[in-house]
């Protein structure tokens, strides 16, 4: 078994990373790290695991990893995550860092959308972004991935085959999300406090969320021209799950059935990328628990708009599923490994 | 006390009703009628009225309303409410329609949208469209109101006062609306069945939902021109609220700060709408079990897009206490009467 | 009208008292408290009562309020209430304490069960305890009532009629209670962190809930002897409700018929008790947003055991809205003043 | 790959069964049938199965099942899987069957908790008890299992340490249990709507619930005398998960960590059962979709009660997973093979 390591084993992202390697038919987490719960036994933070996953927390120091591990799963914050990324690569380990950190290329930009100075800007631009689907023969040949946001995944395969296709106009692009709320992570807060939150929907961050820049770097680069995108994103009382639904105008008189031909053909060799037939529609239940990212095209011919309509699970496709998809490309693994879930 | 009736009164629209004007200060419900369950009493059916109201519910026969009845609900389905409203009218009642029925003007678009040739269509047209925020005038003057559809609410309230005032251009439209589970009515169905539709977030009728119709037909009357706009709507995993999110295009530089002076002075006189000012933006809560329309308008310089979100509860200002408030204008009543509910 | 004041008022019960106050045909809240809070408008905190409570919080110095003010709500966490509640008392305000502070006459159980020494012991037994089903002569009297608690709310109701008429055993008695997670406050914590505790069902604090030394004391002044209970309280996945399931052993023969008519004639005075004939049974919704007590009894022959259950809004008669029926006694006022509210 | 099939495929028990038969590294679903859905492609009624078993849905025929299947579980509906079970074991097939139709011994019970004469009584006492924690031995040498229902799971899981070491009094046993959604049924009806099932927690078949013969009957079994329980379900506003609250009364002195020390040793061989120790206590998520049940056994040392917590997952320990297990057995498969899961 392939030995692997998680740093930040106790957050969402974390844990669903530690369920999924477990389970996992090629690898195995040896070795869990925690800055806050270090010395206590992982199924003690998370009882879930009693019996599965009992091993003691370990403090986040990278010299102590052993070199017996081969892949390392950065889960910090993003802020936290930079220099600590940057010493495992230097030091040899194949490194997915799960954080925002090594996602854009421009430290201007990071410092524009994350309000910080980057700690290790030099080093920008060497991570792949491990959106497999786009990049997956970057992704073998790198020891370093930078895993996607949820929300640009679920915006980012929802826009590839019409942009890479030049099938819509670049400006004008009109996104809007809608999230569960594991997205916003694991520390208690008051608008995530059980009864503020459940029967409740809302906006936040409208057209300043931070995941922007790293949307409008990734869809620049597949359409071969900078653009800006509108982006709103809004809380869904249900833990998992990211709803994208995304307004485009073509470039030339289309219809529906041309447009969903080409993203079956844009997908078909994407094992976790569903293409939907009208008039199927995604919901988010579909892909709970799941890695598939699951996709409609709609044309409204009454106002010459695509529609386009992306599902996936923010913390599988949306961050630990599609790190362990990375994982498997980068280890020569098949990219389905243990990663084949049907929703529950 | 004025004595009011409510035909279908054991839907959500018709509990709602019963709720509120057995509650208000200067009205009561004295007959409650159902097609499928008269015979019952009111608490038979919705226990939660034990002891509250305990009327026996009566087959929906117009010939049989006393005179002394001064206002009838009707809380019928489409395609059921036509008729009936039609014959309360002629026989002189104050009719509040809360049905489709009678909020089209045009019977071509109501067989269009839905797929129904219309009963009584020399009527239409005869009822006020009873959106008391931009046609009170009219609601005071008039016997027959046509409740709008809880969609319709949420988004001509958010548009009005930027169409009226010519601000935005008239196409391009986008409108991305998130509605609770109660306005899918109270027959249970599969996808509304509680292990399917919690934990669960879809579109529905995209680009084609028979609110459309309606929607643009208003907003036509304000832009003074014929204008269509995308409208999507989505169901969230909670039983009350609707949330807006509209997208449009200024037609000349403004800003935020105008933006918000121009909604504030627009609704000074509305009792039921609040425009927040920024950072505050609207929350289905904040509004749940309230009368209250909560609007926000934000611009998004880096796109020069006009974003306002509108929120409201779908079964108060969405439906039944619109309808009272339809009703206390109509019987020169204060216009809160019995509607100064906080949200719960 | 009569003017009030809440101490405490930025918690979920201080809310409920304001929206009910805010609300009260003969009372209104001039005076809202806030230790943390202090300086802000109300509707700033809680939004909801924007343009309805805009009043700004003041910090809690008894010695400032005014003495126009007749009733003041103490609604501060337990321990911190006393000397306030105290010193309310003893400038001659009406006080009614929200808190466990007065509600047991030992001060020797607050400290076993609270893990506090009570500040002002003496006062210990001066205070009334507020349950109007049972105390409505003394409350009348009183110019200081300790509010009882939610769980005891709905256990003592339940078992008074069976208690004081002698029809079950003392010994053996078990309660098996469900609450929604507003029993829990306001502040966010782990276990209510919206991922955490939706779609999760858990016991805690099994078998010493410090509710059991207030339980057991009205219990035993009831049966006219001392008695203890086991009491298992559990967590569930809503926002408002009580619902407790109660175990007896009938001293004789007795069937379910004359249960019933012993309920229904031991409750025919109290408003906001209703007792439901089988087969109903009690459900959370049916009482939410309302100030009624649904009770129900059942007699199990196969086993010879009395099962009673019954249900209260926990944040209503199970606290904010018994303090409300309180007040309404104390002054004279109908009972059922400002609480004529059908479940939401 | 052994091949089996699932009858009555497209209910919650049926979904369950195909997701985990799919996932499986010994076996595979080859059959699928439904009665109501037969022609059309299971990915069709089950989206989330979309590109991963994409099988048409047959009838059921007892006589089309290949001989290639080794396995059938029947997941049909109670009164409608005895005839079809009953022919399956007949031609010689391994039949797990989900129904409660050969739990019971003794056909008058049947009658008497399910209203139905049973149409094959003869075969009554035919099945083996498929709860492997106590009947494993027979598991492993039966052709034919009836599969216990889900509340008999979490009960009988939590009390056999005791009635078999003879811990407890037989007498006066209370069994309070909480179900999620799921155990209702696939089927929409107005009690799982889910503006009437969310926000909602009430008990149901108070004392007079179906389960309660198989509970006794095995109950029964284990204590080596006849006994009766008292026996309350509830519904709890979440889809997954029953936790069981067991009042006992021990027939001699005894303290918590004895109880635990004997839970623990009970249970030593039984890959599902995890015993907690104190002061951890059940909670549903800890459990929801993974096999295992979890029980805590507390002390009430006020009272003089033992009182024992059990969760599992209705859906998988309660059901599917419990299958699964059981077909492990039967076909000398590891026990855990295929059920591996932590919770999610």
């Amino acid at each position: 078994m392939i030995e692997t390591a998680v740093l930040g084993a106790t957050g969402y992202t974390g844990v669903e990373l530690v369920r999924l390697l477990k389970a996992h038919p090629a690898v195995e987490p040896v070795l869990l790290c925690s800055g806050s719960t270090a010395g206590k036994k992982y199924s003690e933070i998370h009882p879930q695991f009693r019996g599965m996953v009992d091993l003691v927390l370990q403090q986040i120091r990278v010299e102590e990893i052993p070199e017996s591990v081969e892949v390392v799963f950065c889960a910090l914050p993003h802020g936290h995550s930079a220099e600590t990324a940057a010493k495992l690569y230097k030091k040899g380990f194949k490194v997915i860092d799960l954080s925002a950190d090594f996602r854009l290329g421009d430290s201007s930009l990071y410092q524009e959308w994350y309000d910080l100075e980057h700690p290790v800007a030099a080093l920008l631009g060497t991570a792949v972004y491990g959106l497999p689907e786009l990049n997956k023969d970057m992704i073998k040949s790198t020891d370093f991935i930078a895993n996607p946001g949820c929300y640009p995944t679920s915006i980012l395969l929802a826009l590839a085959p019409l942009l890479s296709k030049k099938i819509i106009k670049t400006d004008g692009i009109i996104i809007d999300s809608k999230s569960g709320v594991s997205g916003a992570g694991r520390a208690p807060k008051q608008p995530f406090h059980f009864p503020d939150c459940t029967e409740n929907f809302k906006a936040y961050r409208v057209a300043n969320h931070q995941h922007t820049a790293e949307i409008e770097q990734e869809l620049s680069r597949l359409a071969g021209k900078d653009l800006r995108v509108t982006f709103t994103p809004h809380l869904v009382p249900m833990v998992r799950g990211i709803l994208s639904t995304i307004y485009t105008e073509p470039t030339e008189l289309i219809n529906e059935k041309e447009l969903n031909h080409l993203f079956e053909a844009f997908y078909r060799e994407a094992p976790f990328v569903r293409v939907l037939k009208s008039p199927s529609l995604p919901e988010t239940r579909l892909v709970r628990g799941s890695n598939f990212c699951d996709i409609a095209v709609k044309y409204d011919n009454r106002n010459n708009r695509i529609i386009v309509i992306s599902v996936i699970d923010n913390l599988l496709k949306g961050a630990s599923g599609q790190a362990v998809q990375n994982m498997n490309i980068m280890l020569g693994l098949p990219e389905e490994a243990g990663l084949n879930y049907v929703a529950i």
